[in-house]
């Protein structure tokens, strides 16, 4: 029960940052809409807007893009300038283009963990966008496998398991996000580790209670061989 | 060497109807644009827009509205309303929650090639609506692997055969497209059979020459059941 095989690993702000750049970008586009909404109106009009989209349009820079434009329409009524609506499509661009950069220890400890694991990562957002910042990473060599998700629930993480035959038992997932990385993953009857990023989406925000017990938090990777191998003799 | 064990189906088009609906709404839009551009200027526009934006944006429905708001935004100077714009994004949702429409024959051949081959739809677009009109077609319980890819090109199919074990020289791919499902598997050795759609995207064109010889054609997914036997026996 306790021996750990294959260790999964998410990718935006597990093993490079994400959420970062978003932020900035939402900074830039709620400026450009200070005539029509104060930061709250837009921050929270935006969150509505990608959240109502979210089972049509996806994760990702895309599906952010086009609801960024929806709620700038809105908020203007119809009033926004077209060049303000064509700079949200530049920012997505940069977003879609910026240089990958890894999160702390992950340039160490993911070799490291390749050594002694099955290393897979299950990560979710745009197939192009996550192929291309995987590509430029430096760790496709480490990695035994690499599945991009349209949604991690605990169906998604069930077919992965099965695809690649590995046992919920010895499967521990790590990541920054409790309702993606950790709570699907305990009920599968799998492990999992929470690496805390200092920047959360309010849609993947949760609480600890809300996912409930059975899980372990690392202070950053650096921490992560020495708790896994924890698991293992625990 | 010419046993076929494993059957590759495209899916847009193939499958089922993709194209006639980016046509259909292409024409609205091209309606919305009337005052700034005629028809051909338009489709001119727009086709170079999505070229330019493909290694970015990739394929399918969300980089399809993005490069179209772009593309009427650079057509009238800016001065389109905030209202079409908003169309667009609409037309996009409808493109994306619109139900699957089968191709013809696809409901009877592929349950009949389930019983003899092994069968892997290998199709490329928005992560989100591929899964979404998968699970809606009807044909998931046909199906051994399902491989959504963000582009179809030498690379991808080797990844995929590779991942899956797959011999090229024992595998088939079937699509509309020569340019995505016909060109890049005579490159790896395998074999391919085209089925021509009526409509295809200007960027997915070529000729028979450009393809070369070494792939059989259907007029529909009728003849592929005797195709496949004929090509085993050769």
């Amino acid at each position: 029960m306790s021996t750990v095989d294959v260790v999964g690993l998410d990718g935006d702000d597990t093993l490079w940052h994400s959420e970062i750049h978003f932020t900035l970008t939402q900074e830039r586009v709620r400026e450009l809409c200070e005539p029509w909404a104060d930061a709250a109106t837009f921050d929270e009009r935006l969150l509505a807007t990608e959240r109502r989209n979210l089972a049509v349009f996806g994760y990702g820079v895309k599906g952010f893009v086009i609801s960024t434009i929806e709620a700038m329409i809105e908020l203007s009524d119809g009033r926004v300038a077209a060049s303000d609506l064509a700079t949200v499509i530049e920012l997505g661009r940069e977003l879609l283009t910026h240089p990958v950069e890894l999160c702390p220890h992950v340039a160490e400890v993911v070799p490291a963990l390749a050594e002694r694991y099955r290393l897979v990562v299950i990560t979710k957002g745009d197939l192009l966008h996550q192929e291309s910042k995987l590509a430029s990473s430096g760790l496709v060599e480490h990695l035994d496998e690499v599945e991009i998700v349209a949604e991690k629930d605990v169906a998604t993480y069930r077919r992965v398991l099965e695809r690649h035959g590995i046992d919920p038992a010895r499967f521990v997932m790590v990541g920054n996000s409790l309702r993606s990385d950790i709570e699907p993953v305990l009920a599968l009857g799998a492990r999992a580790v929470h690496v805390p990023y200092e920047h959360v989406w309010a849609h993947e925000a949760m609480t600890d209670d809300e996912v409930g017990a059975g899980f372990a938090r690392v202070a950053d990777l650096s921490e992560l061989p020495a708790l896994l191998a924890s698991l293992e003799s625990s």
